[in-house]
């Protein structure tokens, strides 16, 4: 897809082709459309992390919100968005063992309580070893240096998922 | 469900409950949660419009543009959310005959085409005439104007939702 193909779309097949770059807020992908026409994929990217950065702090740990937990009851449960569950698995977080399920069910449980979102990753750049040891060390980050993070990691999602759809290499991104 | 019951939430059982409250926005009800504890159901509703009031041009754009057409595509393939098919079939917009709907369509596109957003209108409150009058009535206003309007619509229909979930009666709200 070219950015010709992306910038000749309507809002409605704007939304839903990009409405889960940021999961679950199609508002985001919504907004973006206004920015239109967008000069390249890097231009395209630049204006979601632009939206995210100008929210209201509540706006930012709402979108945080709207991220499963890892291995958590979403993916248990099957209700994963499609790009999540991919996410997810190639991670190896479908296919852990009872004793590290626990293990990562707990650590989430803790970092949900301090900080008031869930732990997110990109966690096609990870494993589940590196998983666990970046929940563990997140977990004791003074709140608003996690947030940051947090935000860089939700970025990074945004990017490989932006990348997939218009069919990029993510790394010239 | 009392606000004792809403503030002792967390906020993935909030986001389940009141995610849709603004339609497809679950960020919005996730960054509300930020402002607990609600003193009541107008309080509550006061933090969705701040929220609401408080986005870049783009952001309350963003907010119609997940909304679906009243008898759109959506609606045809059974795609709505079950609040939006409950509104919009309270307004008899799933029994509209071959001519009706043809004449809304056409209608729908020319506001999709001059506002660059769907025409918005709190389908509970109205019923296929008034839609019909009403959107015909929109589709002249100065685009400003008109920006407001369909906010105050998603406002009406979030107040609806809010007292539907809540179980008050949303004329004292």
């Amino acid at each position: 897809m070219d950015m010709e193909k992306v910038n000749s779309m309507g809002f409605g097949e704007f939304v839903d082709v990009f409405g889960n770059v940021i999961e679950r807020c199609p508002l985001i992908a919504a907004a973006v459309w206004s920015q239109r026409p967008f000069s390249d994929l890097e231009d395209l990217e630049k204006h979601f992390s632009a939206f995210i950065d100008a929210l209201p702090q509540s706006g930012q740990e709402g979108i945080l919100r709207c991220h499963p937990d890892l291995a958590g009851r979403e993916l248990q449960r099957g209700a994963l968005t499609a790009e999540s569950q991919r996410e997810q698995s190639a991670a190896g977080l479908t296919s852990l063992g009872a004793e590290e399920r626990l293990r990562l069910a707990e650590l989430n449980a803790q970092y949900r309580a301090r900080f008031g979102f869930p732990f997110v990753l990109a966690a096609r750049l990870s494993d589940r070893e590196a998983v666990l040891r970046e929940l563990a060390r997140r977990l004791h980050r003074p709140p608003a240096l996690e947030l940051r993070a947090a935000l860089g990691e939700v970025k990074k999602i945004g990017r490989l998922r932006l990348a997939d759809l218009v069919g990029a290499d993510p790394s010239r991104l």
